[in-house]
């Protein structure tokens, strides 16, 4: 049983005159005077059917009854056609049907089978298996594969060995919460699911292994928000006899690897900013850079002018919106200052200057500023006749990340991004400690195995507070258009520096040794220097398509509360099975 | 920083004269006169370093100093080797070291890393990571990768792609136990992690995919015997618009191509036999035909004739065994009747008849059987003088089955079994349902989603008992040297035969709904006719390599316990984490 000699994407005009046998599903059905038009469509594309009433009365009226998604075969001859469509791969050829065989019929779909669908969110997930037969969702999994396997060509080409890491593991209380699973046969135990190979791509290295790679699921018990996922993937990499440069490199020559293979885009050179310089000039350590719009410090041209409001604040910064003055009505500027005063935002207020186009300067504060002291502030951000000034104040880390979102706001608003435009940047020298008031103790920037720069070890063994603010990581993030797409960092392989690490973040010896004793015991039998990296790969598919939501790359994705739609997971298991796992529930 | 120039397996007569800068671990370091050498080790390969004590003697008792493992970096120039090593790439080559950097230390190793090692099984789980430096572990883990990787090229070449499905799923009684994952945000409910994708494949195909694949982690919490793993992995695979033949021969292009490009070996087309045909030549479903010795079936000339063993036994069957007469004494045979009689086989007693090359027949029941008896059975096995039969009796299903296992004993003690020698089989048409005893009721011999062979549809849908047992499944394995490296079946494709499949398994229609109601929604979407196979991935790279144990392919292996001695997995887990997830341990 040959159910194919052809797909429905294949046929050309040079087949004109050969039989053929397609398989696919009916995409629409019409009929024109004598003439019944099916519209087969399969994985690789679309082809027309005919039949004529003329010819064969009974296969056609066979043929009126298809309905749509019906599974059908059909035999018969291809035909050059009359009314060609160019728009089609096929358009040039329909087939002249001799025989029609129903494979399965198909009830009524709940939605239309369309690249526009009209089904909701909730019924399409539901429905994945139709949803993924729409053109725009299949495409995007069929881009995923092949983000995948140029990934593995690349990096397989560079020495790299694919290495498959456990996913039964062990639960730590670092970082975020672990998926955890019942071990049946060790009662009272229980194995956790990875939320990144980290440990075992250290231990890889210290095997030998110079360079490993893994294309991987990980998991993360989190609560959800839109675009996280509870089990995601992560292109997970790790380099033996490497400092950063070597790390930036090598990833730096995959991204462009991808990028032209994939999508045909050659990238420049990325650029590398360090995280001070990108919080100073953008307010973010994943600044979008398709678009300029610095900040500009104002603190010296704007204090101690009487204005209340800049004289208490710790920064005053602005952005300076090119050509808008005339396009911003008081009105306008309402409610940009309502924009930034949302919750999300949490800006106090917003002021603006304008700089017009017939020379005057207006400006919302102009009561407290003669138009010489805005002109400072103007010449400072390098705005000319025609422009804006957009002006933030308060603590200068709120103030900053305030401004961070007006500017991405602004740079929307103003059409300033262009599809099909990639901006990556490497993001270096991050802090390795963050201070957290709340638990008074400090917390891993990168993670705990994150090696401090080479020139702040010293500082970092000397153990003054302060001091360990100060201290940066050899850690790195690849930013590409405003996202996170990787980071990494070259590694601790030194025991004492590791315990160190986990004493400043507030680990007793014990329980470093409960959790991370394997790593800390395998420092000791020759460990060589190592840093990583790891792709978001979920958002890299995304981005590298112009998309800005994950969930479309995934085939199965749960919903926020981490449900199945399709499949109605998680759900309730047999009493039998909590009793062999020697578990009960509490609560329901 | 620069951590080499060169890894240790890169430097030959051509870099003779340059500088290089090499990383890596001491392997060995001896002293001869006044010179130390010392056997620099990556993952690449093993260069000779040359310390001159009088050239630079601090230098030289700095390298003295160099225990096993321990991680250096050396600067220095090369130079021809005077005593050439023509069994290492860089045999011809050594350094003369000028500058000597010890990266890290290492403690004196628990056991040697040599390819033949000290140490014991638990001693070198525990210390994966040292155990991977070793050239055989580490190899087969780049062996593994490979074929992955070939894996993917044929495949993708052949329009498939490569899907992710998930790993929280829902469990499924059926088959064997889930590992399960308490959701925490949906108190009481759980993921299961899948035994494979099986439902999502077909999934895949209802959406229109065509053609799907997946490198896959798959589970089941099983009673681990040797061999087994909790977690392994499969090449999942599935096909549209496809009859066996068309999966057969896609698979068996695979397995040519992964033995072509891995290994170098061209294997001939796959020879095909049924169930039943292997069942009674072999008395076994995955045959080893790297030898002949066929089962020959003697009730028609063995019983009959008084001996009472025979006569009220089901089933007389034989093998024979080339040239053996004469090396088997009383003695010999009484200890493979031992060998029968273990637990493990099960026989009750062995006959034998040796044609001695003198022209004599000589066997245990030569008092009941004549010379002229006997020669029939001779004639029957084709056996010749020099040769000797060994034949089993009783039950005809368990004799089948344990003169099977005689004679791969046989095959192994006659040493037919060649290194390198790739035996691949099909074998087709598996029943599709095994009556159980115990249960009463059938069980799924491949899965539940099998689809009978076409003719045997009407049958099936009959439902008269004995017929069900007689149904044959549309479904087939690949044999590689007596193991089964693939399993795979057409699949159901209709609602209602489905359903039917799930009646005669004992499922009511509440519980077929609960479990698979999805998929038997997607039926009636237009599924269309699909199936598929699944490779045992561990197994095969085992295989390919001439190996029996696939546990040296995983990098981190559990234990028969299900444990991983690197991480001390499973553990216990925090009080607050059960609470979060609504679970109380029953008992510890």
């Amino acid at each position: 049983m040959q159910y194919r000699t052809h797909h429905c994407g294949e046929l050309r005009i040079e087949n004109v005159g050969q039989e053929a046998r397609l398989s696919g599903w009916v995409q629409i059905s019409r009929e024109f005077g004598g003439l019944t038009f099916v519209d087969l469509r399969d994985r690789y594309g679309i082809t027309q059917l005919v039949f004529n009433q003329e010819d064969d009365s009974a296969l056609c009226d066979q043929a009126r009854e298809l309905g749509r998604e019906f599974v059908i075969m059909v035999d018969g001859i291809v035909r050059e056609r009359s009314n060609k469509n160019p728009n089609r791969d096929t358009g040039d050829v329909e087939i002249e049907v001799k025989k029609l065989s129903v494979l399965n019929a198909s009830k009524v779909p709940p939605f239309t089978i369309e690249d526009e669908s009209d089904g909701g969110d909730e019924l399409r997930m539901k429905y994945r298996y139709l949803d993924m037969r729409r053109n725009p969702v299949k495409d995007k999994i069929i881009f995923r594969n092949k983000i995948a396997f140029e990934t593995r060509k690349y990096l397989i080409e560079k020495s790299f060995t694919e290495v498959e890491t456990p996913i039964l593991i062990k639960s730590t209380p670092e970082g975020a919460r672990d998926f955890v699973v019942p071990s049946r046969m060790n009662p009272g135990q229980f194995y956790a699911l990875p939320q990144s190979p980290q440990t075992f791509k250290q231990i890889l290295m210290i095997a030998g292994f110079d360079r490993y790679f893994q294309i991987v699921k990980c998991f993360r018990d989190e609560d959800l928000r839109a675009d996280r996922q509870p089990e995601f993937t992560q292109i997970d990499c790790e380099m033996s006899f490497v400092s950063r440069e070597d790390v930036l490199q090598t990833f730096e020559g995959m991204t462009k690897h991808l990028f032209r293979e994939v999508i045909g885009q050659e990238l420049a050179d990325f650029p590398r900013m360090s995280y001070d310089q990108a919080m100073h000039d953008y307010g973010s350590d994943k600044p979008d850079l398709r678009f300029e719009m610095k900040f500009t410090h104002l603190n010296d041209v704007a204090k101690g002018k009487g204005f209340n409001v800049f004289d208490q604040a710790e920064a005053v910064i602005g952005i300076c919106a090119k050509g808008q003055a005339a396009n911003y009505s008081n009105k306008d500027i309402n409610k940009l200052t309502d924009w930034v005063k949302r919750p999300q935002i949490g800006a106090k207020g917003l002021v603006y200057v304008k700089h017009n186009l017939d020379g005057t300067i207006k400006s919302g504060v102009g009561k407290f500023y003669s138009d010489e002291d805005l002109k400072e502030w103007l010449t400072a951000a390098g705005a000319e006749q025609g422009d804006m000034l957009l002006v933030l104040s308060g603590d200068q880390e709120a103030t900053a990340k305030q401004l961070g979102e007006l500017r991405l706001e602004m740079g929307r608003r103003m059409d300033l991004i262009k599809a099909g435009d990639f901006k990556p940047l490497w993001v270096l020298d991050f802090p390795l400690l963050e201070w957290d008031e709340d638990s008074g103790r400090f917390h891993a920037m990168h993670h705990p195995f994150t090696a401090p720069k080479h020139e702040d070890i010293e500082r970092m063994k000397s153990g003054d507070h302060d001091a360990m603010k100060a201290l940066r990581a050899d850690a790195y993030d690849l930013v590409l258009n405003g996202a996170e797409i990787a980071g990494g960092s070259i590694r601790i392989h030194d025991r004492a520096l590791q315990e160190k690490n986990f004493e400043l973040l507030g680990f007793t010896e014990e329980e470093a040794l409960a959790q991370f004793g394997f790593l800390l015991g395998a420092f000791e039998y020759g460990a060589p220097p190592h840093g990583g990296i790891a792709f978001g790969f979920d958002r890299l598919c995304a981005i590298m398509s112009g998309s800005t939501s994950i969930r479309d790359f995934i085939a199965f994705p749960k919903n926020n509360m981490g449900r199945d739609m399709m499949i109605d997971a998680p759900a309730g298991i047999a009493d039998e099975q909590l009793v062999e796992l020697s578990l009960k529930v509490t609560s329901e």
